[in-house]
């Protein structure tokens, strides 16, 4: 697998697929088709680096001359996200807000070294893990400010200690997925943490936004695996979790965790390890509604039930999904309705991970749960769909984005009894602003005891403005959600996308907050200006 | 039951019971037995408040005349909490930090009206509930001020909202856990959160210090309950949890849990609640030794089977408990011993509650485990023991600190793989520092995947000094934590008491956090001045 990602697309071109024809014809039902151009490489001219050459030597010093790039290609691979509206600014060559340099730190301390140069010029730093960020967390935005570098966490990449008692492991913070399970997998040891970014997020990313994996129904939010935190930070190094749980005032881990790169930046994540499982088994069940489904998964939650993965795709992202089995990820490609030729209903993935011995419970349990509400067991085809193509929608969105069709995902959590109305809620304020041919579909695919995810996915005509149709229509469901009590972001983060809405989140006072913090950590205003604080 | 605690004992003084003969005897084989005056009631003079009669109009227009009170009885009885320092002040006639009056509000917006014109005069506020701090969170430390008023939230005590289908509860501060389960009960709900102290604790102070419950690991701690919280400060209300989880930047719900009153009087809280149980089983199970025990107790949470409660006493503590079954609370008082006559080891009690099922069936698979580690089951009556005596330790000390006896507690929490350490550690500095005939007791009560709790309880003779004997002993413990890598506290929390230590547990740069929210929140410092920032 290629270890850097397309500029203009998601993950690795050997693996893109245009879209098949049969897919093409489906697509065509719903949208005006047309191929869509992408800028030349070489014709992408980036703004020139303001950095002066006193700067780039003194972070050259601390990281060594190899490790400070300049180059174009480096620069432009580091200037924002994979959100669509990253990747329609790349395509139309709009490369604006690049890093003037790439610094490649290979320790905490050459990190808190750079926090510390930087700071003394007043360069912008955003932290840059596998660039993955949906929201807008890493375009460089140093107006007003000496020049801004991406912060690549890209060399530190080992698996620090391991605790085997303690069921502990500390990873540095630019491992990505498949690495950090690989060197725990030699230790007969799992994470469990699989995001749809899995293959490129890291450690650090996973934490700075407080990711969720399609597996935290059995293993957890990503912040509630961590234990520990080593940060720089400008004002000085900062280590948290002396303990599992303590009551030595607020937990202050938990202000790093989701500080996307503003207060500093995490060189050290201390997790809980499982031991990798001996089997798997995922499998499909099918309600009659989507309602229904969602029931059942509260039910499993609150009777602390749950398997290792549960999602459940509503009644359109279940037709879709069977109307084109070969769909790449399943979910954002085909024909809208109500029901699919193959039942219909809302398809739920149940999925249980462990020792042979506990599968097999847990899943007598949990089947047995299912059947009592009304569910139908449809086999394992649906579960082995959903695993083997579970990384793969951001391609299918390349392929969809390549003959016109704008697709972009929203997500949001609620409690229980909120759930219904906050779907209805965003779906019609999507289908609304886009007002012309368009699909939302939506699934769950995080349950907690007290209330859910609700993951959106959104396919409609580019149209002449791409990126301001998603502007509005992003507004039109974040207002929604707000409306409706739910959250703003239950995954992705806030970025500077979400921002306009964090204090709709949080209240005036608990924007004061994060400020103050800021200004105590971060007096310059370095990191990743306009992310998180406005 | 009282509603109001003894100003020098815990809890009612009609469940208050002197020391058996026995146990007397018992007790004197150890430590020099005599008995100790407590200050007369009426010989007890307190400060004069230096509240004006302006500032005392002012409260009372907001909740009403009837609720400034300034009667010696009501301020000498919010002066302080149950530590055993606290105590020994008590009883000895020193009310030296009382507050000028306490000021009783009814609802959010009469808390927040208080803190507005505390804020405008300078008057300290040192927020109350249950007054049973152990961590000298309570005194009113009003130097420097224009005075200091206890904020008694003993009026907010209604159930604000019950969502049975998110099964979630929202209830007001002031409310004990006793009438907090009574109003839950109402809805065949539990919130399942039983320290020691519950009897007396109430809902805000479990919030706001981190409380965790004898049944933590089936129920979890309470700040893992938590999922809302409405929070006076005097920058403003805030209002946070909008959702089970997000990603919508730092939690800052876990800057407010473990606040202490220091960063603003906590109104509502929002909790997961549970179906009350149909039924309960306690039983004792006896291992080698603590170590043995200890590590089927990680077995357990690493296999993800925790029962409802989960307890270990060491070897000590199983003597005390073994040798003298009518102890009240068990685990204080009595011989000291490698092993008892009974048997000897390490005694655990495994409780299960839920439905009649879901016992039966955790409890199967507690039991296979358990018996396959090589631990004997000892039947229920070590359970029914453990049931009927949970709450009643402090009754106990106060019989002890009556004959001569110190007794307290000291407690934190370790990784697994250093608890050993911790535990050698903080029982050698005790013995050390205590130096004469003196017992150290210690029991785990809370365990996670990753680590668990150490609950040291100490009896010495109190001597001439016994507030400088245990400050000494206090010091020498703390200090052999931190050394060992354990956190200063796992549920009393930092007060004044602990204070000195959190810059050994969140660094620096970390108190320097503190401070900035602090100065963020509460501009003034008029919030418990004192407690967790210095």
């Amino acid at each position: 697998m290629s270890t850097e990602m397309h500029p203009t697309r998601w993950g690795d071109p050997a693996r893109a697929s245009a879209l098949p024809q049969t897919a093409r014809d489906l697509v065509a039902l719903v949208f005006p088709v047309a191929d869509r151009m992408v800028a030349d490489d070489a014709a992408v001219s980036l703004p020139p680096s303001v950095l002066t050459a006193e700067m780039l030597a003194e972070l050259a010093s601390v990281v060594g001359p190899d490790h400070v790039l300049t180059d174009e290609r480096s620069r432009r691979l580091r200037a924002g996200g994979k959100s669509t509206p990253d990747l329609l600014r790349a395509r139309s060559g709009d490369v604006s807000q690049p890093p003037g340099a790439v610094v490649r730190p290979q320790s905490h301390d050459e990190v808190q070294a750079v926090l510390e140069i930087a700071s003394s010029h007043r360069v912008a730093v955003v932290p840059f893990g596998g660039g993955t960020s949906v929201v807008g967390g890493l375009a460089v935005r140093h107006e007003g400010y000496a020049g801004g570098i991406s912060l690549d966490l890209g060399r530190m990449t080992r698996l620090l200690a391991v605790d085997p008692v303690s069921m502990t492991a500390t990873l540095e913070p630019g491992l990505r997925g498949p690495d950090a399970e690989a060197l725990l997998a030699e230790h007969g040891l799992t994470l469990g943490h699989y995001p749809q970014s899995f293959e490129y997020a890291t450690v650090g990313g996973f934490a700075a936004t407080r990711s969720s994996g399609q597996s935290s129904a059995g293993y957890g939010r990503f912040d509630a695996m961590v234990t520990g935190l080593v940060v720089a930070t400008p004002a000085g190094p900062v280590e948290l979790g002396r303990a599992p749980a303590s009551a030595a005032g607020p937990d202050l881990r938990q202000l790093f965790l989701g500080s996307e790169g503003a207060f500093g930046v995490i060189t050290a994540v201390t997790v809980r390890v499982r031991p990798a499982p001996e089997t798997g088994v995922y499998e499909g069940w099918r309600w009659a509604t989507f309602d229904a489904g969602a029931d059942a998964m509260r039910r499993l939650a609150q009777a602390q039930l749950l398997p290792t993965v549960l999602r459940l795709s509503d009644e359109s992202e279940t037709a879709l999904n069977l109307a084109d089995p070969d769909a790449i990820g399943g979910g954002v490609a085909g024909e809208s309705g109500e029901a699919g030729e193959s039942g219909g209903g809302s398809l739920m993935v149940v999925g249980f991970e462990g020792t042979v011995e506990s599968v097999a419970t847990r899943r007598a349990a949990v089947t047995a749960v299912l059947a009592d509400l009304g569910g139908e067991p449809v086999g394992e085809e649906p579960g082995r769909r959903w695993l083997a193509g579970r990384f793969d929608a951001p391609y299918l969105r390349d392929s969809l984005l390549d003959v016109g069709v704008l697709v972009e995902t929203i997500e949001t959590a609620a409690y229980w009894s909120g759930l219904r109305r906050t779907y209805d809620a965003v779906s019609a304020a999507l289908l609304e602003a886009l007002d012309g041919p368009a699909l939302v579909l939506c699934h769950v695919s995080h349950v907690y005891e007290t209330g859910a995810s609700l993951y959106f996915t959104v396919a409609a005509a580019d149209g002449p403005d791409p990126l301001g149709t998603w502007a509005d229509a992003r507004s039109a469901a974040l207002d929604a959600i707000v409306d409706s009590g739910a959250t703003i972001t239950h995954h992705h983060g806030v970025g500077a996308d979400h921002l306009p809405w964090l204090e709709d989140e949080v209240g005036a006072v608990g924007v004061e907050v994060l400020r103050a913090v800021k200004a105590a950590l971060d007096p310059q205003g370095v990191l990743n200006p306009g992310v998180l604080i406005a």
